[in-house]
C-alpha cells in the first residue's frame, strides 16, 4: 500500500505529483495557540526553490504556499494555530506541457519507473509524477511548522562533501551556508564547487553529495525507546528523502573503527551545574534518546540519474531500448535536498518533544 | 513515550529487562496457516546466543523460546499459526545477581544510563535494564516467524569490517559464514579477526565492526512510498539496534562520489523474459521500492562502551567519578548484530509483503 | 491532540473549518486503476448538500469537489486512481459574513463551544469552526471512493425515527429513499414528518433522529479481531460523526431483552451450497467479523443544540449570560447524517476488505 | 489481519486463547515512577474473575497476574514502573481436558466460530480460542494500571437491565454494587434478579443484560477531534468488548426524541467559580471532548449463546448439524463485563489524558 504520513503526534500527510494541479499536505497535531503565518513557511520553501542559481533545475515555480485551515487571528491580533489541522496547498505553476512519448513507457535507470509500474501496474510518467523530488516541497513545509513548537531549537545543514571532494571541516563557518549556491559551510571548497559543477553540467552529466545536519537546542530525553528511537525515527526521515542511499548519526560508519576508549563520550559537570560531555561521537543520541549535545545526522544523496547519456533500458512492454533525459535537471540534486533534510529533522524532534511531554506531563 | 512494538501489518512488540524475569514479545498479524514451531525460532535464537565463544559474553542463557499462545495443531496434525497474536517467552536463566553499587547511580559513557535517567527519572541499572542487547533476542525470535511469510525469501547477513579492517570482498563465501566465530565470509580474514579480537579482548577494550545484510527472493514491487519506503523503513529497523550508528543501502555513502553514468543500473531482458538489471549500485531499492534483485544494506556497530580503561563520568548527583565495567561484554559486540540484523530486515519485508497484497489482492 | 486521519490501510485525513477557506481531505491507501472521476464523488456530495429542502439549512454550497492528485488518465483513456494519494478540495463558496460578537465568547449549551475552549484554550467561532457539521462532506467524498473498492458492496442509508415516531418497518421500500426529504423508506411516515417538522421548524425549535444504514455484499470474514472489530470500527466512525449520541449492530440494545434461543442466528446450507442464516439478530458480524449477512448499524443524532429559544449559559470570562442561535441551521441534523453514516460504514469496510487481502494473499 | 493492539499512547496489546498455556498483555506507554505491584492489579481481576458464584461459570481460574518487566524497586523501597513495557501474565489453570469431538467442526449459533473459519481457515475450537471472553481478563488487568495514570480518576460499572428488567434509577447505590453478585446498585432489583436468573439458569437458557459505565474525575478538554472523539474511542472500546451490540452516551438513543430545548445542558458559574452545568444529556462528552461531569456510557450485552437447547447449524464441511452447548457457561454474560467496561472507559481516558498533556506540555 501507498503510505503518505509520517509522524506520531505530529502528523504530515503530503499529496501531489510533479505535473498535477497542486501539491500540498495536512499537518496534524500541531498545538495550539502558536503564531503562524504564510510566510514563516515561505521562507523556508524560498531555500529549496527550483531555479535560483545555474545549479538546480531551471523549472520555475514560484512554490507560494497557501494555509487553507488550521490557524485563526487571536484576541491580541495575532494569526495562531488552532490545534486543528494545518492544509497547505501549493499549486504546481510550471508543469510544462511536453511531449513525453519518449519515456512514457520506457524504464529511466536510476528512477523509479520501473518499481513503480511494478507495484501500482500504472505510473504518472509526467516528471516522475509522485516520486518526484517537487514532493519535498510539502516536506520543507511542515517543517517550518515543526521548528516552531520546540522552542529554542536550530535546525541547520549543510552540503560536506560533493562528489569525491569533501570540505575542510576546520574551515567550517555557518555564516557562508547563505553566502553560497550549495549551502557549503566552507568558502574555499564553494569555489572549487562552482568550477567543479559547472563541469558536470555542461558535460550533461551529475554527481552525488553528502549534507550533514545539526540540531541545536535538543533538550536531553527525547526519543521513544525501543522503536521509535531518536536516531531511528531520523533515519527513517532522512533515508525517506529522494535519492538517499545513507544515513549515519554522530561518528557514523567512522565508528566501526574506534575502540571503545576513543568512541565513548565522557562525562563532567559544567560550571553551570549542568552535566558536560567532553565530546560528541555519539552526535546526541545514546540508547535512542538525546543527550543534550547537538544532535548530528548525515546523509548521502545519489546522482540523479536524469543525464544526457543514452544508457540501456527496457520499456514496459519488455522490448529492450536506449534512453537518455533532456529537460531540467539538478546537476546535483543534493545541494536542494539541504532544506529538506532540516525539515525532516526538524518534524521528528517535534513528534518526539510532543511524545516526552505526554510521558512527562 | 516508550515505543516497543514495530511493524504495521506484521508487527512485534517487545518487553523484558536484562536482569528481569524474562523477555519475550508478542507477533501480531501473521497469516493463518503457516507451519510454526518452537524449534524453527530457536534455530535463529542459537545463533545469536551468548556465550558460544571466547568472542562474546560470557553470560550463559540457554535462551530457550516457548510459544504461549497463537498455534494449534490442525488437521493434518501439523502444527500452524492461527492468525492470532503468537506470544513468545524466553526467561533469563543467568542473571548473575551481583553488587550494583558500583554503577547504580553513575552514568557510564557511551551507555544509555545518563539518557534514560533524563527521560524517565529512573533506570534499570542492573545489565543495561530494558536498554540491553538481551532485548534482541525477542526481535530474532519475530525474525524467524517473518522469514516463513515471504516464500522463497532468504535473508543472510556477514560481519565486512572489524575495527578498520575490511574483508576482501572477492573472496566472499557464505558458507564460511557458520565456521567460524564472527559470521565471516572471508575465511582469510576471520583468521585475521581471531587474533586480532583477542588482542582487544584480553586488554579489556572492544572495537566497532560493519555488518551486511542480503535479502534474496524480493518480489519486485515491494514498499509503500512516501514514508514507509522499503529503505526507509530498513534504516529505522537496523538503526534501531543497540550500538548502530550508521545505515547503508546499496553504494550507500560511496554513491556521493558517483556520477549518474556510473551509479544507474541499465536494464536488459534476460533469457527468461524477466528484466535483468546490469548492476545493483541501488542495493534493490529505487524509489523506496523493491526491484526484484537482492536488497543489500549494512549498518556500522559502533564499538561496546564496556572496557576496563577507567572513564570520567558524573553520576546521577551530580558528582564527577571515574568508572570502569567489569563484567561479562562483548569486545566486538557488532558479532552477534548479524543475526539480529537479518531479523529486523526479515520483519520489515513481511510487513511490506503483507502490504502489498492487501493492495493488489 | 487533534487526530484527524481514520483507517488503517484505507486512510482519510480531513482538514478545513466551516468559515475558512475551503475544506478536503488526503485519501490514502486507495489501490491504483480504479476509475474514478470527480462526478462519481460529486453524486454522494450531492445529497448531502444543505439548502435542498427546507428541512435542512438554507446554508447554500455548490459543494463541488476537485481532485487535486492521485489519478490520472490510462492507456485506455479511463481516469483511474494510481496508488498515491488523493487529495480532494471543497471551496467554501457561502461563508456568509456576519457579526458573531453575540456569540464569540459565549458558550451555546449542547454545542463544542466549551469543550473545544477547554481543550485548546482557543476556538474558531465562526460556525463552528472545525467542530461543524460541514466537515462531514470530506467524509462523504472519501466514502464514495471506498464504495469503489469492494466489488458488490451496496451502503445504503435511511431514517428510520424522528422524535419519537419510528417508521413502520413492514412499509420499508428503499425505493422511498430518494422521494422524499428524509432519506425515509417509508412513505407513509414521510408524509407524517412533513408536517411534524414543519411545525418543528417554525417554532424555531429542533429534534433528534434515528438512522440506519444496511451495507449489503459484505464479504464473510471482514474484520480484524481484537481490538479493531469490524463492529468496533462501525461504531467509532458512526459515533465520531456530529452529534450522534449511541450506535448499535444488529438488535442492538433489543438483544439485551432477548434470550440465548431467541437470539443465536440458526444457520442451514442453502440450495446453492452456500450457508444461509435463518435470521440476522447479529447485524451481520458475530465475533468482530462479518458473517455475509448484511451488515446492519442504527446510530442515534440529538437534535441540535441551535435553537431560537434562549438559554442559560457563561462566557469565556465567566460571566453568566443568555444565548440563542440565529442563522442557518438544520430543524433535524439527523437527516443529512444519512449519506454521512453510509459513507464511514463504507470507509471501514473497505479498510477491512484491503486488510483481508493482505492476510489472505 | 489480527490486531490485538488498542491505544494511541497508553498501548495494550493482549494475547492468549482459552484453552491455552496463558494469556496476558504487554501494557506500553505507561509513564514512569507510578506505584506498581501484582496486588494492585490482582484486586481487579477478581472482580471479573469465574466461579465467584453460582451465576457465572463454573470454571475455577485462580487468575493470578505475575508482572513480568517494567517494574523495579526505586530508592526509597517503593515498586514503580520504569516507563518500559509492563508484561503481564495469566497462566490458565483450569483449561479441563475434554472431549471437543461434537463441536470441533460445527459452528454454535451466535458464537465466531463460523466467522473465524471463514476469516482464517482455521480455528480453534477449545473454549472458543481467541474469541473467548476470558480474554478480557487481560484487558481488566491492563485496566488497572489505567486508573493509576489520571489522578482522582474514579471509574465505576453497574449493570442497569437484565433481559427486559431495568433498575430503578432513583434507589441507585454504589454501596449496593459490592453487596449482590450482578454489581447492581439498585438492592431491590438485585433480589429479583437471583431467583430471575436462577430460572434461565436453571433451564439452560441464558439473557442478555445493559451496563453502565460512569467515569468521575475527568478533567475538561480530553479528547482528540475529529477522528479520535473521547466518544468514539469510548464506543469502540466497548463494541468491542465479547457479545456487545449496542453503545451509548449520555442519553444516547433516548436523545433522539428530544427536542434541542430538552437536550442541551445549560451553564451557570458554581459558587466556586468553575464552570456548572445543569444537567448532563451529554454523559459530559460534547463535539468528542470531556466537559468535566461524569462520563455516562452504556452498552448492550446479547445472552451468550451457549445454552442447552439444540439449535440448527452446519459444519464446516457443509452437513446440516443440530447443536447444543453443554458445559460450563455464563448464563448472563453481561454480569462479568462490568469490570471489562470499566477497565476499557479507563484505558480510553488514561490514553487521551496522555494525549492532552502532550498537546498542553
Amino acid at each position: 500500500m501507498s503510505h503518505n504520513t509520517f509522524g506520531h503526534l505530529f502528523r504530515v500527510t503530503t499529496f501531489g505529483e510533479s505535473h498535477g494541479v497542486a501539491i500540498g499536505c495536512v499537518v496534524d497535531g500541531c498545538p495550539p495557540r502558536i503564531p503562524l503565518t504564510a510566510e514563516d513557511i515561505q521562507a523556508d520553501l524560498d531555500r529549496r526553490k527550483p531555479g535560483t542559481s545555474r545549479f538546480t533545475t531551471q523549472r520555475r515555480e514560484a512554490d507560494e504556499v497557501k494555509i487553507l485551515s488550521g490557524v485563526m487571528v487571536d484576541d491580541n491580533g495575532v494569526q495562531v494555530t488552532t490545534g486543528t489541522p494545518i492544509a497547505l496547498l501549493i499549486e504546481n505553476t510550471d508543469q510544462r506541457s511536453k511531449d513525453y512519448s519518449d519515456i512514457k513507457d520506457k524504464f529511466r535507470p536510476g528512477h523509479a519507473d520501473f518499481t513503480y509500474e511494478m507495484k501500482y501496474g500504472i505510473r504518472d510518467y509526467r516528471g516522475g509524477g509522485r516520486s518526484s523530488a517537487r514532493e519535498t516541497a510539502s516536506r520543507v513545509a511542515a517543517g517550518a511548522i515543526a521548528r516552531k513548537i520546540v522552542p529554542g531549537l536550530d535546525v541547520r545543514g549543510a552540503l560536506v562533501q560533493m562528489g569525491p571532494h569533501a570540505i575542510d571541516r576546520s574551515r567550517w563557518d555557518w555564516d557562508q551556508i547563505g553566502q553560497n549556491p550549495f549551502f557549503c559551510p566552507d568558502a574555499e571548497m564553494a569555489t572549487f564547487y562552482e568550477s567543479y559543477l559547472d563541469g558536470i553540467r555542461k558535460s550533461g552529466s551529475s554527481i552525488g553529495a553528502v549534507l550533514e545536519i545539526v540540531a541545536e537546542g535538543v533538550p536531553a530525553g527525547l526519543g521513544a525507546p525501543i522503536y521509535a528511537k531518536l536516531d531511528a525515527d531520523i533515519a527513517s526521515a532522512l533515508m525517506g528523502i529522494n535519492a538517499v542511499k545513507g544515513v549515519e548519526i554522530g561518528d557514523g560508519f567512522g565508528s566501526a573503527a574506534l575502540s571503545g576508549e576513543e568512541n565513548a563520550d565522557e562525562m563532567r559537570m559544567g560550571n553551570d551545574g549542568v552535566p558536560l560531555f567532553l565530546s560528541n561521537h555519539a552526535g546526541g543520541i545514546l540508547g535512542g534518546i538525546s543527550t543534550g549535545q547537538p544532535v548530528v545526522a548525515r546523509f548521502a544523496v545519489k546522482p540523479t540519474s536524469s543525464i544526457l547519456t543514452p544508457r540501456l533500458t527496457i520499456d514496459k512492454h519488455g522490448a529492450e531500448a536506449d534512453i537518455l533525459t533532456k529537460g531540467r535537471h539538478d546537476p546535483c540534486v543534493g545541494i536542494r535536498a539541504v532544506p529538506v533534510g532540516e525539515a525532516m529533522v526538524a518534524c521528528v524532534i517535534a513528534d518526539h518533544y510532543l511524545r516526552n511531554r505526554a510521558q512527562n506531563g
